[in-house]
């Protein structure tokens, strides 16, 4: 993508509303723009970086299993009032009627949902286990939003809905989902820590919530030292074996979000402890047949009996993540991407754009990078370099290939590393080469 | 994917509600479920065919240089207020308060919220040509919503907004969108006819429609029998050169809606007028100034004078074009699937679960097709043989592969189009080699 032609509209002052880095280098890195409070419009190069977390996400709910649906944004309050949440649910739903003056919401979670479709279509026991998932825009009408996409009002979430016919089958569904879940965000470079957490409005009696440290978190949160260690890709799961061990083996570690967390009974020696905040990126749920039951979604099982579902949902939020890798991952120069959700793998800077050879050299490369399938941001505009430079360290792709008259002289272009600030001077071919390996 | 633990709810018989053939299928292959009036969920195998219809459709705008942004689906009313269409728009916007009292919508449509993008952060003529767009669902609170998805409330929607400093600048952005649709549609084994229409609500003074025939469609439609020869594919058209001729060269061809037909001043003589039904898939618009200047979206331009930018819209109805390609693809079995959106290219039939040889000469293939990339159905179910052809003829994927003992004992299995009907005997390594070349 040549930039001169490209929506990426950098900032150099920090926009005043914006009081955490993720919301500044968001807003200044020209990724999302507001659209009203709490919901915000995404531009270019932003919805890359939405896509790619999305797509991480996919493939490790369908890796688990899961399958694919959409369900719409606008439902029925119908069978809210049936699950009995119409009314428990307060201001943060958005309520509409429609041209008929029939009570509408927009979605803030699908439990109801999903129920519905699982009981119109499922009888017994031999369709399950079933895991039915979506990624899809939901609405919380937030009091205060704020943070930018961290706590917006309108907002993409994964939501995973597991039907069982028992407890034991629920409690594997559940272990799937919590083993995914490490690795999804382990793939988008961060250490999310599962942690016992309440259950709030979903219900139920077992439920995890998944913690990325940050000291910008919205909450306290504690854990063992030794989850600082904890490497998920490194080790060898198979998501579809028994995987009680491996989940009991990472719950060895103490992790506690602040309500759950007692000083009195916290079994880690105080060393060892992290006290920190954290920002909540994912939340599992066993809530049993909380909604099985009024909603009557029954199956046969396998003694012929009918028997209500055992279910729990599983949400990533989507969008915050973009916030949250920001979070975990910048210095004060901008973003750092992590390669696998960076909106580009390479920022090619034309330090001088009237230099024919400059120039020669950098149509090449990029024309090389496109042809070899490597996403690239060709800063072709006439700007000075200082701020062309500083402009590819705000918005924090991996690597920058910089070509400027003096390397171009001698044949070689600098190839640097935005995470470590390591610059190596290279020919072109090579860098084509190693980025096209 | 194993059907025996997919969700393909399919039905013998035809849901009493559904007028269209699209919609029966939809209902019968358990592709959709519709949550409350015009307002439906996708389930597995629907929400891959929407999928790969978007994705097409990406590719396509993509290649004509528009960036993709994603705007989100509720939107304040004040920039309604702005642009005048607040009041225009009658009762098919769904309007909503939220706990502050603040009027918000539900975007049918995002002239608006682009406009106010682009003047937030393009100043100069440099920038331009500019076109964004995005993929993202609308709601229109229709009086009778009905035919399932092709006229329902919330629909997903391509949605793509040039920008240009003058006149001519926007015919051009006309063009490329006007090919690109040509190429989109074709892609999905559509013939789509561009026809002078009328611009309605969105306004302007050059506008088509993309129609494709038939005879369920919602409105009259009249062309020159020529255009049932046109092969877009096979024209060797480059999207960023001089596309006056071509579009001139496609508009030739006589077309138009019943709103623009005059039956006295059509120039195609009676013999050579096809006069029959259409589907609009797609929505064209150059409307200039019309949101520019009530919004104040100016740029310098190249003498330093500040002008309203010149615009257009063009729509893509991709929840719709579901329901199209169905409408223009199918029989009395079932639907039939172009391979570009096909849910999977192959359905393998395991005529006798029971049987090892059989069972062990599909799981092999299925292995196979896995290991290849080829998406591959396997009905593994135990249900009866006239059951298991029914429903994948009705699911309708281009290929079927059919095992059977008797087959089996002579080392082959059938191989079935689904389209023609025409059938095949070869060995398993024949068809594996067959579909993963």
């Amino acid at each position: 993508m040549r930039l001169s032609n490209y929506l990426i509209p950098t900032l150099r002052d920090t926009p005043k509303e914006a009081q955490i880095v993720s919301h500044r280098y968001m807003l200044r890195a020209g990724m999302i723009q507001q659209a009203s409070a709490g919901i915000y419009s995404w531009l270019p190069m932003g919805y890359r970086v939405l896509r790619k977390i999305e797509q991480i996400v996919r493939e490790e709910q369908d890796a688990a299993g899961a399958q694919e649906v959409l369900m719409p944004t606008i439902q029925s309050a119908d069978l809210w009032r049936e699950s009995g949440r119409y009314d428990d649910y307060g201001k943060e739903m958005l309520r509409i009627q429609d041209r008929h003056e029939r009570d509408m919401l927009y979605g803030p979670t699908n439990e109801e949902l999903i129920t519905d479709i699982f009981r119109t279509h499922v009888k017994s026991y031999r369709a399950l286990p079933l895991n039915l998932y979506h990624i899809q825009w939901k609405f919380r009408d937030e009091v205060r939003p704020r943070f930018g996409i961290m706590r917006g009002r309108e907002f993409l979430m994964k939501d995973a809905y597991s039907f069982d016919v028992d407890y034991e089958g629920a409690v594997r569904a559940y272990n799937k989902m919590f083993v995914a879940y490490l690795k999804t965000y382990a793939r988008m470079g961060l250490r999310a820590i599962p942690m016992a957490a309440d259950s709030g409005p979903i219900g139920g009696d077992m439920s995890h919530e998944f913690v990325i440290l940050a000291e910008t978190g919205e909450s306290e949160v504690y854990c063992h030292k030794d989850w600082l260690e904890v490497d998920v890709l490194s080790q060898d799961i198979d998501i579809n074996g028994d995987l009680q061990p491996v989940v009991d083996s990472f719950l060895s570690r103490y992790a506690a979000t602040d309500e759950k967390h007692d000083p009195a009974t916290c079994p880690v020696p105080e060393g060892d402890l992290i006290a920190t905040r954290g920002i909540e990126v994912g939340h599992i749920f066993y809530f049993g047949t909380k909604y099985s039951e009024p909603l009557n979604a029954r199956v046969t099982g396998p003694d012929g009996k009918d028997v209500p579902v055992h279910s729990g949902s599983y949400g990533v939020g989507v969008s915050r993540l973009v916030g949250g890798i920001i979070e975990a991952s910048h210095d004060d120069r901008g973003i750092i991407w992590p390669e696998s959700v960076a909106p580009f793998l390479v920022g090619l800077v034309n330090i001088k754009v009237g230099d024919d050879a400059c120039t020669g050299v950098c149509e090449d490369l990029y024309r090389g990078f496109n042809n070899a399938g490597v996403e690239c941001l060709y800063d072709d505009r006439d700007e000075r370099t200082g701020a062309k430079l500083a402009d590819m360290d705000l918005i924090g792709l991996p690597w920058q290939v910089i070509v400027g008259p003096r390397g171009v002289k001698n044949g070689v272009v600098e190839v640097k590393n935005r995470r470590t600030g390591e610059t190596e001077e290279m020919s072109p071919e090579a860098v084509l080469s190693r980025f096209s390996g």
